[in-house]
């Protein structure tokens, strides 16, 4: 199957029949934004175990038909695959290898599914540690969304071993509308997700320069984003977060949903930042980009939605609403 | 007629019908790049008269049917619409306002046509001056390159009263697929094309810094461009540039076309800055473009093909080709 050699990419419909095996027993770890959606969405279709330290939030899964455990070694004990979805590396260290953590309690040939976005040097010393314990670990960060992650649309780009890949593949499939599989070690995954990651924080905080700079020369930022964001200045980013970013000056600023937390994009462009330091590239775009992230998590906007940007290079004012 | 109205934006077939008035008598000043492509194709519809100070670009304009003369002052003699498609305001400066210059001998009625990007600023002191001479400013700055500017495919977004806007219709009708009318007054042209500029150019050196940091831990250019550029990562440029910067330390390097000169954006970056500062608008990563370009610039690249940055980043080495 061509689907697990590094470079390819697969869609949910050319894998479907991977999914058809015997179903893998799964246990998901962290059901926050991301994790809880992921459990519902797999409970609908395998053998789910659940743990997250909100009771409300593991209560949340069962409805679903998920079971709930209370500590992350009971959820580990019965699991073929054991799925991450945690905040940073220290909730990634703690889970594992913490106290009634999942590592010990693995069971033989039972595999670690990494979906949280922690670097690929994070990702290589949990391989290098779960190595100990007889476990592999599939690398495999996600992007998409709450939404997405729900309805089985995610992009997932997956570092690991061909081995560990096939007995996670069940669990990938029922997740992704898309996998890319991008190489054959832990740690591979990560990288290109901090690339994702890079062109993603960069045309964001571009697109609020963009409205920003609209308004200091007092043109309309809405009649801005729809001139130019189907041509050559055009992104993803800009004609998605732009209108967000119009609407915070807006009668509506109030309305503005939070889809994606600004502090999300402190992590992330700290992971980029970090990765090109280590690998001897300039990077002078994604570190202005990680400062101003930075200026808007001072500014009291770390649970925002990440277009909230906005406000920091052109403050809202009176005269706005 | 809505398209006149400022923040309106029309197609070449919702406007073909104002291009059925009696056609102006059209002058070019400036066969660059952008000016001999619109000469050619303003030549098959209207009466073109060209100058420009090499007679080899003039004499290929006269080949597809202008007429060519040898000062501006003598294009502008009998034409009612006098397009300036030079490189800066210096330039611009020289043609209307120097020896044998446009401005002493326009007829009364002419209006100026500018496509060149100069900056609101520069946009507004040339139709104040070119007042003075009883003439108005069609403030029209131009995007989409040679091929398209030879196929009347040209976005254009203009800045200008609603007088000086008919005059210059058919003319703008015959040269842009996509019109929009952002203001009314000149230099909002100027203002939207900045703004164009800013995200093309961050998004420009954003694909460089994805492709240098791809290289930098050991991912392949060309499948981290495949897996993101249709994502939440994705922009224009990274779709168009992407490929050409994978392509500069391959075998087949030296076939990179130069479809735009790196040093435009040193020119049109100093333009956003500049504005961004007078206005008290922050854009850090606009900067962090601008040094950048003045990067390459200086590492001999100011005629090579913008993509060419990313060798500033990740420098091309032995083991590449």
């Amino acid at each position: 199957m061509s689907s697990t050699t590094p470079g390819s990419t697969t869609t949910a419909t050319e894998t479907a029949s991977a999914a058809a095996a015997v179903p893998p027993r799964t246990a998901v770890i962290g059901l926050g934004a991301m994790g809880l959606p992921m459990a519902r969405h797999l409970a609908g279709a395998l053998p789910v175990t659940v743990f997250d330290i909100s009771a409300e939030r593991r209560a949340l899964a069962v409805a679903d038909g998920a079971a709930e455990v209370t500590t992350p070694a009971d959820a580990a004990r019965d699991a073929d695959v054991v799925l991450l979805a945690v905040r940073d590396q220290a909730q990634v260290d703690s889970a594992l290898f913490g106290p009634d953590g999942v590592a010990p309690a693995l069971r033989a040939g039972a595999v670690v599914l990494l979906t949280s976005t922690v670097g690929p040097d994070a990702a290589r010393a949990t391989a290098t540690a779960l190595a100990e314990y007889g476990a592999l670990l599939v690398d495999a960060p996600i992007s998409g969304g709450p939404t997405r992650a729900g309805n089985g649309d995610l992009l997932i780009v997956v570092g690991a071993e061909p081995a560990a890949l096939d007995r996670a593949r069940p669990v990938l499939d029922r997740l992704a509308s898309t996998l890319t599989v991008i190489g054959g070690n832990p740690g591979d995954g990560q990288a290109l997700k901090a690339i994702n990651q890079l062109l993603a924080g960069v045309h964001i905080a571009a697109a609020a320069e963009a409205v920003a700079l609209a308004r200091g020369v007092g043109l309309d930022p809405r009649t801005v984003i729809d001139s130019l964001s189907q041509g050559a200045a055009g992104s993803f980013m800009f004609a998605d977060r732009g209108p967000r970013m119009a609407q915070a000056y807006g009668d509506d600023a109030d309305a503005v949903e939070v889809r994606s937390r600004l502090d999300i994009f402190v992590k992330d462009m700290g992971i980029v930042t970090g990765i090109a330091k280590n690998a001897h590239v300039p990077v002078p775009l994604a570190s202005a980009a990680e400062q101003l992230y930075l200026l808007g998590e001072r500014a009291g906007l770390a649970g925002r939605d990440d277009s909230s940007i906005v406000t920091v290079l052109s403050p809202v004012s009176e005269g706005d609403r």
